[in-house]
C-alpha cells in the first residue's frame, strides 16, 4: 500500500454537506492501489462507547494520473460526526483517521476524524440557477451603440470636473438593444465589466460607485438595461472593483489635498506623506497600488468606514437597480474580511445574489460558503489551451487536468463555476488555436457539456480574434457572417435543452495515454448525455456502447469511427 | 521520484506570513526521497514577462515516518508572490506549481502558485504572550473555599427562582486566596472552567451569562480575582459557553412557555412546537440540544440577535472585568460566522485577548486568524498517552506524531497551541501511567519544552489521579505532600527560565526506531537547550555532543548513560 499518496482533510472539498442530510466524504490514493477503501461513521455524541459505526463502500469518482479519489455520498443519519477509512490492498489492511494509520479502532472517539456539526449556517450553497447559467460577457466600450451597431468612435465626457473617456463608442443602451440577439443565441446571463464612472475605458480606475459612467450614459439606462433583461428571463451581474480606486477619486484627491488633515486618510493602504498625484514620479512610492499602477490607488478596505462604504455599494445596486451577483475584481488581494462582510450584505438583501471572485489560481480559500460563490475558473482556459489550442498534453493528461477541476472544490462550488475561454483580460482563444477552427469549436462544445457556468467573452461567436489588448477587446463586429454563430447556438441549445449537461454527475468514459480522444457522460438518475471528441489529426474509433442511444448532435461521425475534430453527443434514457 | 508524496496547500500552513515581512514556505515529499528541493518567487505583479524569479534552497525542518517537511523563512522582498518548487532526485528534476509537475516554466503567471498579496489584515497573529504563558486550570467547584483549603461540602443556592447547585465548595474567594500559591510555583495565566450562574455543579448549564454563579460568590469576588492576577502579573481566562445554555435559562423558559409567541422563539436550534421541559421525554426531539442532553439546549448562533447577545457577554467580561481571554466551549460545533464576530467583538476592545477554541480534532479549519488563536491541543495528550503512558510506540513514532503537531498549523499557531496531559473533561494523566511517575514526569517536562503553552489541571502537581469524571474532579487536596510539587516547580522555573524552551525553533535530534530514548532541542539564534528522555527500561547512551553545554537539569545521568525514565536539560550558547 501506498501510505504516501493517501490524502483527506477534514473540513474541506474532502468531507462535505450538500445540505442539512446529505454529506459527501473524499479519500485519495495512489492510482491503482486500493482493492477496497470503506468509509467508516458514526454519531459523535454516541451515547454507546465504543461508538456504533456504520459503513459504505466509496467508489473511484475520479482518476488522474497520480491519483484516485474516492468518493462517497449518503444521507446521514447524525449531523454530527465522528469517521475513519478502511483501506485495503491484497494482504494489506489498515484503518485511516486523525491522518495516521492504525491497525485497530479506538476507544476515544475524538482521535477519529469529526464532522463536528453540519450546521445550517456553515452550509456552502451557492445559488442553484447558477448551474444553469450561460453567461455573456461584455466588455461594455466595445459591444454596442445601437441595434446591430457600433460607432467605433473614441469619447471624452466631463464628470463632476473630471474627464472621462471611451475607446470604441459601446454604451449602455447598446447592450439593452441587443438584448433580443443574446436572447436568440440561448443566453441567460449578462455580466458586464465595469460600467461606473471612471477615467480609462476599461473603466477600473473608478471615480464614482454610484453612477454609471457618462460614456456609458445615464444610470437610468442602467435600470433600463437590467428590467430589459429580466423581461426576457436573463439575469445581469456587474463588476464590482473594491481593491482599488482610480487616482481621480475624489476621496484620494482629498488625501492629496490636505494630506494627514483628511478625514480619508486612512482609507488608502500603506499611504505615506505627503501623497503626489501619480503624474509625479519623483516622491515614490507613497502608495500601496494595483500592481505599480499608481493611477490605481488600493483602497484599505480593512478599514471600517472604507469596508461601511463599500458594503453600501454593494446593497445599492442590488436594492435600487436589481442586480444579480457581482463579479469582484482582483479578488485575491483584498483582505478577507472585507469580502465576508460583503457577502453578508449581499446575501441580505437577495440570497440568490451571485458572487464571483477574480481569483485566478485555486480558489479554494475563498470558496468557503461565506466569501464568493463561485471564481472565475482560468484554470478552465489553461487546460483547454493545452489540448485543443497547442496540443500539448494527450487525453489521459487533458483529464487529469479536468479531475483537478472537478475534485479541488466541493461539488456544489464545481457546479457553480464560471468556465470561461475567454474574458477581457487574456487572448483570444480562437487566436491560440491558430484558426484551427475544429479545434476551437470542440473547446466551446467542451465548455457547454462541463459542470459550471459557460462564460462567453463578446464576440467569441463571431470569430473575433486577437493576441493583444488592443486586439482582443476590439469593437464588435456586428455583421459579420461567420459559422461559428450557428455552431454557439447549438451549443448552447444543447447545453439549455439537456439537464444532464448542467446538473448531471461527469464521468470520464474514455483519455488513453497517447490518445486525443476523449469521452466522458454526464450522468442523472433517469439519463445520460455521452460526449465524444477527437482532437487526434485521423479518424478515432469509438466504442459501440458509447454510441447506444438517440445522437443529439455530431459532426464527422461514420458508423463507428469519428474523423479528426470530430464529435458526437448521445443521449441514454432507461 | 514519488510524486504522489509530494504536497503543497496555498494560503495554508504551507505557505503563511508571519509578519508583513517574513514569509514561511512548506512542501512535503517522501521521507528521504528528495535530493534537494528549492524555492523559486517572483512579484507576481513584475513588470517583465517572463517573471524573474529569486530562489533558495529549502531544508528538511520536520520528519515523520513517511514524509521529509522541507521548509524556508525569508524576508519577501514583495508583498505578492508567484512560486514553484524544483524538486531534484538524481537524474530527475521537476518543477512544481499549480499542483502539476512540469519540465518548464511559463510565460503566463497565474499559472504558478500564488501567495496574492500579504495583506495586514489576513495576518496570524496570535497574542504574543500566549508562546510565554504556563496555564493553571481550575475547575472551581473543586479547587478552594480558602487559602489551602477547600469544604468539600455541597451547596444549593436560590438565583432568582431557580436553584443552583455546588459540589465540593470551591469558589473565586477560595482561588483569589491561593493565587500566591499559583505564583510561587510559576504560573502566569489562570483558565477558569464556567463561573456563571449555572444549575449543576460544572456551570456549563448556564442560566445567566452576566453574572457569577452564588455558589462561587459575587461579581465582585470575580472582579477581586481578576485584579489580584493582575497584581500578581497573571492574565485570566475564562469559560465561555455559547454552543448551548441550561434548559432553566429565563429565554428557554420563555420559548416553552409562550411557544411560538415568544420573542425568543428563534433563539434555539431547530425548535419544534409545543417544547418541552426536559423532565418530559414524550414529546421527543422538539429542540436539538448538546449531544442528547435536553438540559442543554443548542443555541441559534447564526439569528442576529443571538449573536448581538453573546457578543455583549464577550465585550461586558473584556471591558468591566478586563478578563484577559475566553477558552470556547464546543467550539467545533457553533457557526464559524458567529465566532468570527465573537473575535472581532473581543479584539476590538483588547487586542491581546487570547481566544482558545475547545477543538478536540485537528483545528487548522478555526486558525485562520480570525475565528481562533488558539485551540486546547488533545492532540498532544494523545501522542504522549501512546508514548509515556500506555508505551505502545517508539521514540520513532512519537516524533512523527510531534512532528504532525508542529507542522500541522502556521507556526504561530503551534506556539499559541494550549497544550494539555489534563483537563476536566479526561482521565488524569498519572491514572493513565499507572502510577509510573518516572513516565508521568517526563511527560511532564515534554509539555513545559514543547511550543505552546503548557496547560496543567488543579492538582496535578500534588499527584490527583482519577480515571472517572467523580475522580478527576475531586476535590483539591489541599496539604498533601507530593513530591510531584518540587517537580513540577523545577519544571515551570526551566520553561520561565529559558527563551529557547518559549521561543526557539524545535528539531528533533535523536528518535530512533525501536527505541525510546527522545532527544530533541529548542533554538535560538544564539543559544538552544537540548532535551534528552529516556523511556526505555534500561540505561540508554547519549551521544557525547549532545552533553555539551550547561546541564541546567538532569536525573539519571552518569556520565553519557541516562538512567530509565532519566533525562537531561543541556544549555548551549554561542
Amino acid at each position: 500500500m501506498n501510505k504516501k499518496a493517501v490524502l483527506h482533510i477534514p473540513m474541506s472539498q474532502y468531507a462535505f454537506a450538500l445540505d442539512e442530510e446529505r454529506m459527501v466524504f473524499r479519500l485519495r490514493t495512489a492510482r491503482g492501489d486500493m482493492d477496497a477503501c470503506r468509509l467508516y461513521y458514526g454519531d459523535r455524541s454516541c451515547r454507546q462507547t465504543p461508538v456504533i459505526f456504520d459503513s459504505v463502500l466509496m467508489k473511484v469518482a475520479a482518476q488522474d494520473e497520480l491519483f484516485d479519489y474516492y468518493e462517497t455520498e449518503f444521507v446521514s443519519p447524525y449531523r454530527r460526526l465522528c469517521y475513519y477509512f478502511e483501506l485495503t490492498a491484497g494482504e494489506e489492511r489498515f484503518l485511516y483517521y486523525g491522518d495516521f494509520f492504525s491497525d485497530h479502532c479506538v476507544d476515544d472517539r475524538s482521535e477519529y476524524y469529526q464532522f463536528p456539526y453540519m450546521h445550517r449556517d456553515d452550509l456552502v450553497r451557492p445559488p442553484q440557477w447558477m448551474q444553469d447559467a450561460v453567461v455573456y460577457n461584455i466588455f461594455p466600450d466595445s459591444f454596442a451603440s445601437g441595434k446591430g451597431f457600433i460607432s467605433n468612435e473614441e469619447s471624452r465626457k466631463e464628470f463632476h470636473g473630471k474627464t472621462v473617456r471611451g475607446k470604441r463608442g459601446g454604451t449602455l443602451r447598446g447592450i439593452t438593444e441587443n438584448i433580443g440577439y443574446l436572447k436568440e443565441l440561448g443566453f441567460n446571463t449578462l455580466y458586464m465589466n465595469p460600467i461606473f464612472a471612471a477615467g480609462e475605458y476599461h473603466k477600473y480606475d473608478l471615480i464614482d460607485y454610484f453612477h454609471v459612467d457618462p460614456c456609458f450614459g445615464r444610470d437610468e439606462d442602467f435600470r433600463e438595461l437590467v428590467d430589459t433583461c429580466h423581461g426576457n428571463g436573463m439575469r445581469v451581474i456587474i463588476d464590482g472593483v473594491f481593491n482599488h480606486c482610480g487616482w481621480q477619486w475624489d476621496k484620494f484627491g482629498d488625501v492629496v489635498d490636505k494630506g494627514k488633515d483628511s478625514q480619508y486618510s486612512d482609507w488608502f493602504y500603506r499611504l505615506e506623506y505627503p501623497v503626489c498625484r501619480p503624474e509625479d514620479p519623483e516622491v515614490y512610492p507613497d502608495y500601496e497600488c494595483f500592481g505599480y499602477e499608481r493611477m490605481m490607488p488600493k483602497l484599505a478596505t480593512d478599514r471600517e468606514a472604507v469596508a461601511d462604504y463599500f458594503c453600501r455599494v454593494c446593497r445599492y445596486w442590488l436594492e435600487e437597480f436589481h442586480i444579480d451577483g457581482w463579479r469582484l475584481d482582483v479578488a485575491s488581494e483584498v483582505n478577507d474580511d472585507f469580502w465576508r462582510r460583503f457577502y453578508r450584505t449581499a446575501k441580505s438583501v437577495n440570497p440568490d445574489a451571485a458572487l464571483i471572485g477574480e481569483v485566478w489560481e485555486s480558489a479554494g480559500h475563498w470558496l468557503d460558503g461565506k466569501i464568493f460563490d463561485s471564481s472565475m475558473n482560468y484554470d478552465f482556459r489553461k487546460h483547454c489551451r493545452r489540448f485543443f489550442a497547442s496540443r500539448s498534453i494527450d487525453a489521459a493528461a487533458f483529464d487529469g487536468r479536468v479531475t483537478h477541476m472537478r475534485i479541488r472544490y466541493r461539488r456544489q462550488s464545481v457546479f457553480a463555476q464560471m468556465n470561461l475561454l475567454d474574458s477581457h483580460d487574456v487572448s483570444r482563444f480562437l487566436s491560440l488555436c491558430g484558426k484551427d477552427r475544429g479545434a476551437y469549436e470542440l473547446a466551446v462544445l467542451f465548455l457547454m457539456t462541463f459542470p459550471g457556468m459557460p462564460s462567453i467573452f463578446y464576440g467569441d461567436e463571431l470569430g473575433v480574434e486577437g493576441v493583444l489588448e488592443v486586439e482582443y477587446r476590439q469593437a464588435m463586429p456586428w455583421g459579420r457572417e461567420d459559422t461559428l454563430l450557428s455552431f454557439y447556438r447549438e451549443a448552447i441549445r444543447l447545453r439549455n435543452g439537456e439537464k444532464a449537461l448542467r446538473r448531471g454527475s461527469f464521468r470520464t468514459v474514455s483519455a488513453e495515454k497517447g490518445s486525443r480522444l476523449y469521452v466522458y457522460e454526464r450522468r442523472l438518475p433517469e439519463e445520460s448525455v455521452l460526449v465524444a471528441m477527437n482532437m487526434e489529426e485521423n479518424d478515432a474509433a469509438l466504442m459501440p456502447e458509447w454510441l447506444e442511444g438517440r445522437i443529439l448532435w455530431q459532426r464527422g461521425l461514420r458508423s463507428e469511427q469519428l474523423g479528426s475534430r470530430g464529435f458526437a453527443v448521445i443521449k441514454k434514457e432507461w
